[in-house]
């Protein structure tokens, strides 16, 4: 018996590529959105699989679906893994699913090689992980730590269903969310293998990345007003132009960006709407959201503070009035040392690894309210997600598996002490 | 017999409150547009107040209502004064009216006086002076000059109808355009009157605006091509991101307008549209529109050579895909030293008097072609026309009306020797 995890690779890419194929044949790419049949179909193909290696399964109040393992210690809380099957309009193959598949594959090779655990192992595949049409994301985690209110569970789809409603059409009890919700202790560690769906690994070279935490997003929404008026007979400095005005502030966040870190903090103008946008007319309102991730929460701050500075200047010098309200903000996730470690460890085994955060958001945002949390990032090709371009090689994926398998025997038995 | 225009502040108040009644009810503010039956009507309360002072009427070819006053010495070509009455949509009171009603004026206050001209004179509402549905403007002008093309008479309108039937409904005659057309000593001299459409004189305490001439206008369009990415994964330096790059561009195109001339180049980006405009996606394709106007051509072409090597320097430093192209331009028209200074020594008999560009396009574009052309702006509240709000005291337009009037005289003299 050798506690070396197998390369598999054709075992799974007849995962993926069978996984891939449930999809819906209208819609653009590989698209899989949460509680449509074509989610509850591979629904229907996991829990196959995870019987076929003798998991334990169920489907919990937030209608997230479980595969348990039972081990030889049964007073320890059990060790998670899991990710999402569903996707993003028009997405890819791998986002979420290899993080299941990556679960299923640790129980067989477990299997294989009668590998008994301390830790009882969950296997997860949440539900709605990816913004969903009610307007939130990671919905089954949220649930599952009993972090879904009230409120949310009122929100409806376009079509007028409740959040409630469509969970039970996925197998949950929305009524027992409370009853059910996990605690603090009550996992003893969260794993999960993603997709990196950005380009750091392929562009340093690197194989395998050790997620450090996961970055906290601002949103604020900037409106500059000035004044619209005759393109030809308003002399330059008689102008009150937002345009230009509105251009200074992008350019102030792209370099606030890059002045603050090198890799840990971003700044994006995504949307920018120009009023009345007309070829002879001088802009006199423009409106644009701009989003700030890191990991590091002062970080956060001193960017708005510099925004703010640099929007009193430019009211300032162009006469121009402008407002900035926070639509939004979450808190950053790190992943503590010993976790990065262990998980470092266990990846350095099976390539070239290297420490990153994560700009987006995932389930692992929720879990680590009850839970330490440890990620591994496989490289996106081309840095592409949520499109149908979205790639990693089959033997990458192998590789992220390894490592994670590594990582859950190597915590096993960490945490047993 | 004085030699001096009345003020008559009363009637000049009465003929545009008459002619501003004449309106599309249904439409936003004062809406007058062409080939409508409000435009006729307005046509019929001109030709009645026209036959009123003793003008010969006709509608030439072009469908332009002339009103002809004979003078003394029928082998100089006549002087003519005109502007429009036609609007645009939800448009003012005094855009072109003022121009056409101070024509009439005029006439009025010649035969009070009994002063003969040595030159015939033309009173013209043109047809059509403000862009129109049939995707160009100053259709009247054009056609009076030979400058309506077999192209443009088969433009049509939203319903179809081609410009040369719609010729025909104002009572034009198409077919007549070739042999009608104006040429080069046809007509002494063109004089208008027209609200400045900008905030200079007001701003500059000017009562009097003497036009220079009327601005050169290019078009282009420009297309940033970078990389749409996910805004939370893709670190700062490792993005294409269009829209910093069109930011580099807004500003370099007013700081060019800025540091070209103090008031006589502008330069807009009126139109913006980026791509794909989430607020989670760094942009991968911004494309704008500026504008440049300038009566000095070479200062248009160094704004042109300065944006290139803008555009130039952006691609390289930021490795992304920039076009730029132009879209239009049309010729400045310069007004003589000897109509200019002819002009400002009428003005100055009546206010304070200003040398200034025309910003906005004019019939004198068209009327240049075949004769020299003056033009007297009136001071514009706040700089705004096109819009309900659109205002000039009548007392600042009687004070123009003197002007033009003394002008005229002052031509006709100089002209006749």
């Amino acid at each position: 018996m050798t506690k070396t995890f197998e390369k598999n690779e054709k075992r799974i890419e007849q995962d993926i590529i069978a996984l891939s194929a449930i999809i819906d044949s209208v819609a653009p790419g590989y698209t899989r959105r949460p509680f449509t049949k074509w989610h509850l179909e591979s629904r229907e193909w996991l829990i196959r699989e995870m019987k076929n290696c003798g998991l334990d399964v169920r489907i919990d109040a937030a209608s997230n679906l479980i595969g348990k393992r039972q081990g030889v210690n049964p007073e320890l809380p059990p060790i998670m893994i899991g990710s999402h099957t569903d996707s993003v309009v028009g997405g890819g193959r791998f986002d979420g699913i290899i993080g299941v598949l990556a679960g299923i594959e640790i129980v067989r090779q477990l299997n294989e090689k009668k590998i008994e655990l301390a830790h009882s192992l969950l296997i997860v595949d949440f539900t709605a992980e990816e913004a969903s049409e009610f307007g939130i994301s990671t919905i089954g985690s949220r649930g599952m730590v009993g972090n879904l209110t009230e409120a949310d569970l009122g929100r409806t789809n376009a079509e007028g269903l409740p959040l409630r409603n469509a969970l039970k059409v996925a197998g949950g009890r929305p009524d027992d969310l409370e009853t059910e919700a996990l605690k603090v202790g009550d996992i003893s560690l969260y794993l999960e293998l993603h997709i990196e769906q950005g380009p750091v690994l392929e562009q340093t070279q690197h194989e395998l990345g050790v997620v450090t935490g996961i970055v906290g997003i601002q949103r604020h929404k900037v409106v500059v007003e000035g004044q619209a008026n005759h393109a030809g007979t308003t002399p330059m400095h008689m102008r009150f132009d937002a345009l230009p005005a509105a251009s200074e502030l992008v350019l102030a966040l792209e370099e606030v960006a890059n002045k603050t870190y090198t890799e840990q903090v971003v700044g994006t103008v995504g949307r920018m709407f120009v009023e009345p946008n007309g070829a002879n007319v001088i802009p006199g309102r423009v409106v644009f959201d701009f989003e700030i991730r890191s990991l590091d929460p002062h970080a956060l701050d001193q960017m708005v503070e510099y925004m703010k500075n640099k929007i009193a200047h430019v009211e300032t010098s162009r006469k121009v009035s402008i407002t900035m309200n926070q639509l939004s903000h979450s808190d950053a996730i790190i992943v503590s040392e010993d976790v990065v470690q262990g998980v470092e460890k266990s990846c350095q085994r099976f390539g070239t690894t290297l420490r990153l955060p994560s700009g987006a958001g995932h389930d692992g945002n929720q879990l680590a309210k009850v839970a330490p949390v440890g990620m591994i990032f496989v490289p996106s090709k081309n840095g592409k997600s949520h499109c149908p371009e979205e790639w990693t090689d089959y033997a990458e994926v192998v590789k992220g598996i390894q490592a994670l398998g590594t990582a859950l025997l190597s915590f096993d038995k960490a945490l047993s002490v």
